[in-house]
C-alpha cells in the first residue's frame, strides 16, 4: 500500500471562555485537542493539529489557522468540514479544510498576526463574555499617540511575561490603532510575531496612559528600559481576540475573511 | 410628616439567561425581584417594581420599562440611575428612572409592545445565548406571506399557550416581518397585546412555513381553528427578545431608543 502524507489547512473561529487556550496540555479543555480528537474520529486515523501559536485561557479567535497531516486524499472537504461541525461542541467552527503544499506550516509561515481588544464602556448585559467592561473616559487622543510610538521600536521585552523564554523580544508592528465604535474602545493591532501576554500588558499600560496617570513620553520610557515590572496591568483575557493571520499566497487568498 | 407618593417610571434591558423570566415567584431569580431589591437597598424604603408585562424563562430584553412608588423625591435620578448599575449584577442595566404622572401604569398605559426572535442559520460561537440555531436554508417568502395573513385576524387562541386564563384572545398586529441580516433570520413583530407563550408558538408554526412542511394557506387555516394543538412547535427563549414598548406622550419620548 502507497502510504501518502498529504498536509491540510483548517482555518475555524472559537469562544475561548471554556478552553484552557489553544495549546494541548494535561487535564485541561484547549482548543486543539478538541479539535483533534474530532478529526481523528471522523478520519478515524490519529490527527495532530498544529497551530499557529498559542492563546492564552479564555481568550477568543475570530480566526485561527492551523494544519494537520493525514495519509489519504481528503475528497470533499468541505463535507469532512460540515461533518466537523456537527461534532464539534457549539463554540468552536471550522470554516475552511483545504490541502496545501506538504511544506506549508502554520505558524512558521504566518507573515503577520492580528488581535483585537474590545473594551465595553458602558453596562451591556449581551457582551459580558467578550469585552473588558471600564465605565469611565480615556483620552484616546493620547493613547493614538502611543500607537505611533509601538512603531518606532522592535524590543518588546518590557511586555513579555517574565521568564519567557525568547530567543530574541523583537517584533515588528506593521499596524496599531484605538478607535471608537459606540460603546465600545477598540485597539486593532498587527506584527510580525507576538510576545507572551505581550498584547494584554500593551493595552494595560496604554489604559494608564488614557487615564491621564501615565504621559505618551513615559509610555516610550517603559519600551526603552526593556523591564516588565514598569509597564502596566494586564487586561483580562476575555476581551482579546486572535482576529487575522496572513501568509503569502498561495495560502493567503484561499482563506475566509 | 407629609407622606409624599411619586411614580417613577424606570426603563432597563436584561440578558435573560440566569432569570426565570421578568415577574417575581418563590424560590426563582427574576429581574423584577433583582431590580425592587436594589432600589429597596439604595432607597432604604420597601420598593415594588410592576412591569410592563411577563417575559418567560430565558427570554431577554432589550428594552423594558416598569414604574414604582417612592414616598420621597428623587432629586437626582441620574445618579440614583448609576448607583443601580453598580449595585445589580452585569446582566441587568438601567437605562432610565424618571418621575411621572402618578396615573401613569407601565403596564397599561403600553400602547404596543414589539419582540424579535433571532435565527443563526450558520454555526456561530459567539451568540450561542442569544440566537436559535438552525443550519439550513427556509423559504422566508413563503414566511412574509404568513405574515401578511397575520395582521388580517385578531383571535390568535391556536398560538396561546394551553389553559391560559385570558378573557379575549384578540390582539391587533400591526407589524411583522422575517428579514434576513448576513447569517441571521430575524424576525421582528408589533402588537397591541401578546398571549402567553404566542411569539415563540407563531415562530414555530412559520418555520414550518419555511420549511415548507406547511403552506402559508394552511398556516391561515390554523389561525382559524382558534386550536392550540393545530399550530407547530414552540422555538426556544434564549431567542425571543423583548425590543420595544410604545406609550403615549409625554411619556413615549423620553425613553431611550
Amino acid at each position: 500500500m502507497n502510504k501518502l502524507n498529504k498536509r491540510y489547512i483548517i482555518q475555524c473561529c472559537y469562544k475561548g471562555t471554556n478552553y484552557c487556550g489553544w495549546q494541548i496540555q494535561p487535564n485541561a479543555a484547549t482548543v486543539q485537542e478538541t479539535i483533534s480528537k474530532g478529526l481523528t474520529h471522523i478520519l478515524r486515523s490519529e490527527i495532530n493539529l498544529q497551530g499557529a501559536g498559542r492563546t492564552d485561557t479564555g481568550v477568543h479567535a475570530t480566526f485561527y489557522v492551523a494544519h494537520f497531516d493525514y495519509n489519504s486524499t481528503i475528497k470533499d472537504p468541505g463535507k469532512l468540514t460540515d461533518r466537523l461541525n456537527r461534532y464539534l461542541p457549539q463554540d468552536i467552527r471550522i470554516d475552511l479544510i483545504s490541502e496545501v503544499d506538504s511544506e506549508f506550516h502554520s505558524r512558521f509561515d504566518a507573515v503577520s498576526r492580528s488581535y483585537r481588544y474590545i473594551i465595553s464602556l458602558k453596562k451591556n448585559p449581551f457582551n459580558l463574555d467578550t469585552a473588558y467592561h471600564l465605565y469611565r473616559s480615556f483620552n484616546i487622543s493620547e493613547m493614538n499617540k502611543c500607537c505611533t510610538i509601538l512603531k518606532k521600536h522592535k524590543d518588546f521585552t518590557s511586555f513579555c511575561k517574565l521568564h519567557a523564554d525568547n530567543k530574541t523580544n523583537d517584533c515588528t508592528i506593521y499596524n496599531a490603532e484605538w478607535i471608537i465604535d459606540r460603546d465600545e474602545l477598540i485597539f486593532n493591532i498587527t506584527a510580525d510575531r507576538f510576545l507572551r501576554n505581550m498584547v494584554r500588558a500593551i493595552v494595560g499600560t496604554m489604559l494608564d496612559v488614557g487615564r491621564e496617570k501615565l504621559s505618551a513620553e513615559q509610555f516610550e520610557r517603559i519600551i526603552l528600559q526593556k523591564n516588565r515590572c514598569k509597564a502596566g496591568f494586564s487586561v483580562p483575557a476575555h476581551g482579546l481576540f486572535l482576529s487575522d493571520i496572513q501568509y503569502r499566497e498561495p495560502v493567503n487568498s484561499i482563506l475566509i475573511r
